[in-house]
């Protein structure tokens, strides 16, 4: 039977009460369709609040969506961007933003997923030359595909080095409140006051249902309505994604939610790395534990827990927290561990 | 102040409270993401029980979404689909089937919505030449943007010319459920037992959140799973799609909630058929009254309830009416209008 | 065996001796590739002479990658061009437009093959609504597939038309050269002077081996040189398309080989219109005679003189002239045509 | 003044007098277009003759575009092609493979131009994983951009690793002449007896003066001609482009042009590396050397013999040679080389 408890994704995890409560209240009477509705309005107006004046707001449904609208903003067909080799716009979205944007995706090894200037600089080459697809934005991703973070001194760095070469910085945020959160941070502090023109505001993984929120920092070009829409991301009953951002802004759910999951990471990593056998791989900064554990140990493990390995030849698996992870869940699983590693080491 | 009702489209009204209880039910602990969930397996299992054995159900996000991976399964992108030159692929989807498909969208003249063998068949040229994008794909829409149903009989006939050319035919039924409780037919002998191949099938305009739903019928090109993630519709939260579908499926709350509004739509046309200065325009079958009224008469009824326009210079205006509007909606609307057509008329 | 003359199009004819003088002429030595040459510069001039200052030239391989390095250029993926039915870009690209562009190409139906402002005006709607592609370029098509011409005036009617819409106009002049023949007007005053923004601007079926131009008139896009690269047509032996246009500039060859061509359809269309059984469809104004003829004709003609079937339906056929065709080979041919007939007529 | 000799590329040489010649005696009288002519399947029989029965051959414009159609052709837009980080489809086709197939291109690091199988096995991940764009194309270049050459063996076990993994070979030949010269063997046995599935067979760097040739062996889509018109490839005057690799094929004047210019290659090779303070980077196996100098020697030599730099931080250049190099070339070249060498030293 299917384990109801796991860690294979924060996406794993159901929507927040105080979420569900948010699209039950919307839930009477029409309202005007694909966003020219109250509930949009109130949000936008949250959002500038949150993020400052000259916001401009995008809901689309999904993380891959995000990405790909704030690609397809930002660049032209024949220009190319730059991005960690574990970004989940190389890696995970079944080669979206090529498709849809027409454009190159150029992966940079970086062996903790977070790039720096030294290693995008190689790549800003043939520049005015024909021949070459053109260096136009950066993307990272905060928090990272590995549970890293960068802090708002990197990405500041980051964001000079782009501009100085009249390039954009997209920030792929589907985990932007764990980040905020890790950090002790506002989101406005780590994405736009950080230099970010663009960023991929994420919901879904944070106890939202569906929809994710691109924002435009300082301009907007006039082509996104059109874009969003062509791309099939124009919701007609656009005030349910709406209030689900209203009620992650408000009371700072979002901060909440991320604080949880941030700690049952930590709980979880604590635990672990008292069994000599695992080695945590990367730091755990987010809501995310890389582990190297011994690889007899994953599928036993996987019967009661679903979870991802990660790196098979490494034998590294990750595991999620999410805002509704208990530290029973946790105990329930380190016990498990402890005892299928007991199994292992001396059958 | 914004009015709090009106008949501007089917997706302005809200949740039907059996959807959302569905939703609020599975809301709860952890599922696998993206479809590998215990609750889409249980509403996949409905659906073949709808529509018969070798239906592969594909759920995306909207009605966009669900023609064009309808479409980009069935067609190479030098292959064409001909349509109605009233069909939302052609005229409401900003070119998104050009746009993820590349392919050609040929718009067929149609005075009713309809396609018919003889509006096909001069498009059916340029075999296997390459000068020529090849047909490859008709599209119907039923119900059709006009608020007209195609009979069985007439589907099956287009699809047998269809499948005698070579051809596939696609139905676009982000209204079927209006269509089958307008001919009191089931959705299977509309769409499937017809000839239609490949349908999406909408949820959204008839009580549901969000979430449509694309079923091949017969057989399922293994490339669909890949387009439907490179097309930014694999929702990571399926679950609360599924769920949808499945509440749309029990105790046959589709038929309801269509029944309830192609009624409302019966009564709205009864009534206003009654004032000499407007004219209905097409046969009311599902849940569209089109009329052609009084031009000046539009703003003054749109301050309080509003609609869309449906063609300025024949000052023709379309009114949609959904699962949720009430006897209510109409008297009070029907009033307005009888009391504006007066000051018009008197004034 | 296949007969050495026909008439089923102009680009089945050979290429100019003074074009082939030229290409022989620059085959010396080492030039810069892509167009850094001095036979690209030189021939830059020559079109900036012929056209007027601000006259932007891009070579590119072929007629569909003008039109569409035309269109990619002046539009957006959201936005649409208005086009008669049987334009080029419609009929005979087998969806290159769509699929490069992402556009929308709407073609409206023309009985002359020349669009008008009475046409294109219904097609000029849902402006600023996210749900309809944006309507962005009219392309009309000088001489018209149909053999037919647009004068000057009606050109540039048009021309404000589209402006006064916040549109551009593109020409897809494939056969410019004999339209300005047929108007006994220069290059420029039907094409720039009339209000043309983008121009293909033919020569391959006017005498030239490969290689087509296209002319941005007044401004051009930092992004063309891209957009052509990108689309797969940039040349890199690119005097040798340069010096083709060098030559059809010089001394008016452009204007020799079309006024030859025009005469030789005129001729063809006097002697066929004598036999009473042959009816001349569209008005002879290019090199293009299009005449509806008896069924059963086309097959024993066709296996002498190779030509295209334009009108099943209608047994119309196409015969078009070239730079080359003799008066020897309308004699040769109508003399066919005639004891053909006369078979068929007393058999 | 502009030099009229240089080492920039082998495209900046002119057309072989045999091909000029084979252009002009076809250029007589009326052929049908677009390859339905007595020339084109000519051209076929000798490259059936040349590669052996079922070899499909598809002429196109340029390399980009012969590069573009292999790929699109062999795989879907969810899937991906990897090749070196080196190799002229990720870095000198301004991103055309990615906008015109939607694909991946995944970029190896190869130190010299070449794949193994070691380099692609870690990519080689996500089967069958729909978030994950399918491994499906190995694209290797002969000669590579760094003038290094496999050898049959070294593609035919990259050949069998492929196609155990379900995957396809490509080669882009741009340079398959020069490498199979430099081998002293057949086009054949580097290609298809070594396990090449698709091959983009260059002529214009071998002395044509446009038009390249996509090979399919074994089998070949219905959808390639297709695919050829809508990617703007179809010639209308076929002839031009066929009967220039009729004269390559004839009496072997591929190997003789590529021979020259590979001799040409390693006289210059020989003479610089004399110089100490030179230092030739890549072994010289085709026709270019790749040589380390002095930063400041590059601007005065460009300034008489024009050349790329290749990698600006490490002071590396590019010196092409080609069919029509001379040894009177080589001596000037060095000759400068050697006198602005003494220059620079001794200022």
């Amino acid at each position: 039977m299917m384990n109801l408890r796991g860690f294979a994704s924060d996406n794993n995890a159901g929507v927040h009460p105080e979420i569900m409560k948010a699209i039950e209240a919307c839930n009477q009477n029409h309202v005007v369709g694909y966003g020219a509705d109250p509930y949009t309005k109130r949000t936008a107006e949250k959002i500038i609040e949150v993020f400052g004046k000259n916001t401009y707001p995008f809901f689309v449904f999904n993380g891959t969506a995000a990405n790909v609208l704030s690609l397809r903003s930002m660049m032209q067909s024949y220009e190319s961007v730059i991005c960690s080799d574990t970004a989940h716009i190389h890696e995970d979205e079944c080669g979206a933003p090529e498709f849809i944007t027409g454009s190159k995706v150029i992966p940079v090894h970086t062996p903790d997923g977070k790039l720096t200037i030294e290693a995008i600089k190689p790549h800003l080459k043939g520049i005015d030359f024909e021949h070459h697809s053109q260096p136009r934005v950066v993307s990272i991703t905060q928090a990272t595909e590995l549970g890293t973070i960068y802090t708002p001194d990197e990405i500041s760095r980051i964001a000079h080095y782009v501009h100085a070469n009249n390039m954009l910085l997209h920030m792929d945020g589907a985990r932007i409140a764990n980040a905020a959160a890790s950090l002790g941070l506002s989101l406005r502090e780590i994405t736009r006051d950080a230099g970010v023109d663009v960023l991929s505001f994420g919901g879904t993984k944070n106890g939202a249902m569906y929809g994710e929120l691109v924002l435009f920092f300082h301009e907007c070009n006039d082509a996104v309505k059109y874009i969003r829409k062509q791309s099939m991301q124009l919701a007609s009953k656009m005030r349910y994604i709406a209030v689900q951002f209203e009620a992650l802004l408000t009371n700072d759910l979002w901060k909440r939610n991320a604080e949880h999951a941030n700690k049952m990471a930590q709980l979880l990593a604590e635990k672990v790395s008292q069994i000599p056998e695992i080695e945590i791989v990367y730091p755990v900064q987010a809501n995310g534990v890389f582990a190297a554990i011994p690889s007899a140990l994953i599928k036993p493990l996987q019967d009661e827990f679903f979870f991802y390995i990660w790196d098979e030849p490494r034998s590294e698996v990750r595991w999620m927290t999410s805002w509704d992870t208990t530290e029973d869940d946790i105990e329930r699983f380190v016990k498990l561990i402890d005892q299928k590693m007991r199994d292992y080491l001396f059958s």
